[in-house]
């Protein structure tokens, strides 16, 4: 399997397996451990972080991996919107789920780290389906160990506070102050684009400001649009490598009712596409899609449009991997 | 009954009746059977076809005629948009369901094409609530049975595929192949609207767009806009015979959860009134609205928004019936 | 107290006191009832009609005001949209429930009537979270006895009808014809925004007009934009007391689905934000919020958006009374 | 038609048109009014009240007719449990709703009590479909103007409250206080089953036993059994001409979640179907279910029990009333 | 792996691993395909059959094997109620869904006869999860090829009808009909328990009995009680081989509204353990449990109750197994 | 108000006031927090734990008390079935909630801790409404400080383990390890109720029995009735001080769906009533329903099961103080 396998990491076909039938992976992808003999070909891993002990309001992120593999069997192979196929590119597996530790949170956020750090260290590109917002931190200990990453964060929060009732310092309001403080993003390559909603004060926003964080409110991407906005970001993060997180909660609670922290007055559907592939010609490392919170939306609504963003932005980073090995 | 019967096809009014009282007809019109004496003065008949043996992935539109009925009980007689009072214009009634079979599809298809040759024999315009999207092939099979007719699609999807599973070449993904192969529809006179999603392949685009079929794609209809792309669709079926056909899942899940197979970034409420306000003037010989799935929305939103779709469909075809007969 | 209390009047901070815990009142604020000390230093009074006798189709609305307080507990302090805080630049309280008397429209109407005379007389400014719209009638009993005020209404029906049902002259489509009629409104200081949907007759628009009101229906809406259209509205009511009723169906049922008479095809959840924010600068003498009908939407989406919508007329109620009180 | 029409009055039978499809009418039997050529060929009129303008707490039954006939179009013809084909006894049809105003209370009693006393003229009688308990008033009085008549009441309350709010005569909390003060009902040959909940005061007991009723509450009917307390229920209203009232509440919310009041610790569905069986050999003149409120079940568990509980109902008048034919 | 893999086998544990996390298999069991080197050592395969193409009325158990996989994370792995720990028994394993073909009954019946077939000849005893119940006819064609084999049925309806719809001979109200023509079930060593609700007719139970079926409907059952009935059900199958087939409607509605033909009067869901349970010293060749629609069920209720009477079938096989294996 | 204050501690009556309007507490009681004058009158107060940080599977306990009062509010003064009116015996309030921390369990269980102490030393009786399981710990650490108390658990779990995940000591599957090993809980004088479901091992049954806990298992419970199980709970916590905890997944979920994990083959909704009811004559100290889970139950089925049977333990205490007080 020295080149692209033509056939083992293919999803299935619904033309073949109806969507409804079958064990469900992430996109039909097979599920790949590390003890499989397919594990070292893998070069864009789906992993799970079933996760929300961050969560300070409405619990439920914990169950968005199983939900999001769910739906995601409905994703047919091929982005006729881009024109990318990511399958055909990249060697694309379902690695599983990060074990957490839903009690305590610093035991949990090791596991995650150690997990995303072996990824790395075995060259594996991650998209994560979370999990609270939270799970963005031990992610990027996991992978910006060496060196600051420049950050693309779409959100309805900046999730910059620097601690919930009295003194807590880990909650899903609070992991990008930790990860600027903890030198895992360049405060001067990051960007925030969405936020809106009521306030607690502009503790946030001002420490945020004050490090470089470009924050891009709402109504300043309604009236630049999605080109112009995403144009600046790519400026911001330029070349080198950056992450993007995604919280769902950047799209109108009308498209994503099930999260935990919804705020009113977000882009649509075609925009959070839209976001996503405009960052094409990045140089991602990873990337994640965080706060489905199944309990609030059963029938699955939220859940189907995070996982037709995780399709998004695994044709992002596969065209980017694709570049990559086809410049080196 | 020689001219307009100003009384007994006129619906209910809420005014009299409150809208949640009632045996639930379509928009509270008449229930006319063929053996009814006012059958022969019905214009418009409105149609349920209780039907979904074609879907290949989530089953449920065999229960959208039930719900259509119950919403459109909400309808209330006049268009203040258009300036249309369809019930003022031409006699409508609800002609109940075609009896499906929904074990047998071989058996149903021959069961609605008989039904649908029936209302043309008749000379009632059908607009019909479906039912998943193979419904369309058997109607047009009934009306089209002459003459090819052109052809307007609102769907995320294109249909156009040749078989599903392994051969099977009447699936809810087939129709259009079908109906052009069968000579029912003229390639060339026919546009779809509104096409995104994922895909299996580019088979269907390719085979659509050989034949001659006009494909727009959901950025494509952003980017110009419901006028001009109205003003080309008008253009590519001209004033020759023409069948609508509307598949809910052309408007973005997050009006209308309530479908089979929904492909999130696509148009609002009002962008999807608007285009079939926008058939005004055509030749229009019937219209359908499909895939509305109730079981993925007991609520009924998804129903309330395709009983408003039913009524503007009705509004463009009383004005073609009414127009038809000024200039005989 | 004779100055603005800093302790007091502040709402519970989810920093402290997660938003999910405690006893809901309206933004986590004191619930001070006319027996209570802080009384008579309320300027602000978030008020809870739970009553819905009007309704002449799905009933439900009487169950708003618990669900909207439910909800509302997400909200936070500061409107980083507008920079306002209300809660620093005046006292603002839950004032409970007028208590309805579900079965008998006249009596309740009276006891509505009382309690906003009580208010007016208090100089108790009142952001009325409904019930249904016939609320606003005994509303503007209580505090336009002395003079008509000025209206801007948001919804997608006029209310103006003249009676239902044979003679029924109370219902929730027919307060505005009433309050014309009993001098509490002048028409020509009133405007209506977003009607749309289908329509009995042209009675209600005809009356309206013919009293010099302006209604501007959802087509010209999105045609000219909300900012147009506000000025246009701010133009027409002018710098004497005007009242604002907002009916949650003015927005599309995608967004707020839990109300009785929703019509598709309207505005998103950020417009419904920016045409509240653009009332800023007038001489408001109350608001209220009208229509949300928890039993169809359980989870709460509909009443999010209601205690978003409560929050933004807080905002510029609040810069209101600051203005005028800085100006004396 | 002088006798038994084998034909017309069938209900449609599932084998031949799917039980989802066609205009939903009572158990899928012809909808005949007044008007109609068969309509004095009927002999068990099936009769909707859409209406709940006497509810103290939550609305909703105004929509229980339409949902009850959705979903008794799953009922089949006969009746395995006690040997009875109702539609093989006597000729049954959907007579539809009385025309309710939603806003009048006192309008309102005078449609229905004049719909009830047409029928009883006309020697039909009839099962109802609620609507709220104070339904069951002026059905009496429509049906028991002659003479008072017995009554058999499943319920969880007793309904026999003087007033509410301060004077309110008519709610669903006061009908039968009213019905036996009207003469309508003997209260010596009259029976509750199924009284439990907490409770305001005692007021309503103590007056009921002190007119002669007879309360059997639910630890009572729990010790004894179904049989037992049926046959003194018989014995109580003896082969006099009596009423069967069964508001939905009587059952366990966990099979009836849809209802305004639900009471915990009731019957389950086998006994609910157990106490209307045991009415085989009285008397009926006619038979009602209420509260069934569709907005708290909206997918129709609730209402599924209903149209099987309207079933028993129309089996056990069926017998009744062919059994005096073969007496006569 | 000559005897009992005391690792490879095991369900992953919750206390290791919470039960939200992972992919979801049939209790956490590993997913084993023919190619899987452990495949010859599975002694019982959960399989899933999602389809439902025989279904005459509600659609939807197509969805059901993913469901019953999700909730049947929660399943642990031993059973006090009955001291059976199956996995310390056999082997135990995921096998994956049959692949379905959702447009072709007789290519899709044909398939699952295939798979089942060749279970049989690999020695594996399938304990399976529908789809509707004309799944059961294919997998007992795969099954009983040799002999008839005894048949307990759980359930509310006979499945005895000859054909639906003009002539349809496969539907999930046929299958047991069909099975008893094709010499797979000795009529005579066939039960059906808990039949109940209305009936087309009585020919389905007069062909049944003449054929030498016992069947015992809902009344009698509660009469007599579990252990008596099952003792009746355990002597007529007696010591042969033995097949269960367990449709989810057998149970009230209340406890399972998960279903597309729900009867009311059911047992609870105490009594569908105990009567599981007590199948045990039979000879058991397979169980199934089918007609879990999620559709109607999104919470998945319905399922846990499903996955909960699986683990039960589970318990019961590999006792049997066990004895089988000690005796030999 | 040195005796029973006849109006301040009286709940809002539904005759007065509609049960769905006002500020929803807990039985719509006043709301009395520390500083309120009448705070040291309190004799019985409910309190909410709005906390769910112990939970290891599927979370949402932390909304339970916000549901809980909702719901509450349809509770009406009098036990009929009991003969008890508390409000009428003892002084009642609703406390409001104990500020929870939802990212630290240690010190949240220092807040709740201190917050039971205080309501000791002040004389109160807590009935307190959870919140997830391990809410009853610190609960008990507040109340039992000086000598260990008796312990009725109604429950489908022991939560009698040691630990999860690798060590976690403090989980809601762990609270009464801890108890017992803290000397909070007299393991002779503690009684489990209904337990059932599968078993990761039978560690936790062995530990307790070895300390002399006795566990009365679901099977044992349906074979000897309510009344002889609970004669033997009263006998084993003897007339000392006791200590209830109702985790409402003792009840089966078609009654109680909202909860995290639901066990089937439970109590039904009188039987849950019933076993509090068997409760009097004991010497309380206090008692509490937890595990109530809104996200799975929107619709409030489950809460308002939760509200009765706190309704229930509020007269069982009642009565205690009040027996208490006679005899002093």
């Amino acid at each position: 399997m020295s080149q692209k396998d033509t056939e083992f990491f293919q999803p299935v076909s619904g033309m073949d397996l109806p969507r409804f039938a079958g064990v469900p992976t992430f996109m039909r992808l097979p599920h790949v451990t590390p003890d499989h003999a397919a594990y070292d070909q893998v070069q864009i891993g789906l992993v799970g972080v079933p996760w929300d002990a961050g969560t300070t309001n409405r619990p439920g992120p914990r169950h968005g991996p199983r939900q999001l593999r769910d739906l995601s069997t409905m994703i047919r192979a091929g982005n006729p919107a881009t024109g990318v196929n990511p399958f055909a590119l990249v060697n694309c597996a379902d690695l599983g789920d990060v074990a957490p530790n839903p009690i305590d949170i610093m035991d949990c956020m090791d596991r995650i780290s150690r997990f995303y750090a072996g990824l790395k260290s075995s060259g594996i590109l991650p998209v994560t389906a979370g999990g609270d917002h939270l799970t963005t931190l031990p992610v990027l200990r996991g992978l910006a160990s060496d060196a600051p990453v420049g950050l693309i964060q779409f959100d309805s929060h900046t999730d910059l506070f620097d601690s919930y009732f009295g003194g807590n310092k880990y909650t899903h309001g609070t992991p990008f102050r930790r990860a600027i403080e903890e030198g895992l993003v360049d405060p001067r390559r990051m960007v925030q684009i969405g936020i809106r909603g009521t306030a607690y004060n502009t503790e946030d926003v001002e420490w945020g400001e004050a490090q470089g964080v470009r924050i891009i409110r709402i109504e300043e991407f309604f009236d630049r649009g999605v080109a112009d906005v995403m144009a600046e970001a790519r400026d911001i993060v330029g070349d080198k490598p950056t992450y993007c997180t995604f919280d769902i909660d950047f799209v109108d609670p009308a498209y994503a009712p099930g999260t935990g922290t919804p705020e009113v007055g977000g882009p649509n559907s075609f925009q959070a596409l839209q976001v996503v592939r405009e960052l094409s010609g990045l140089t991602l490392i990873g990337a994640d899609l965080v706060e489905v919170s199944p309990p609030f939306d059963a029938q699955g609504n939220t859940a189907w449009l995070g996982a037709s963003i995780l399709f998004e932005m695994l044709c992002v980073c596969a065209k980017a991997i694709s570049a990559r090995a086809r410049d080196a």
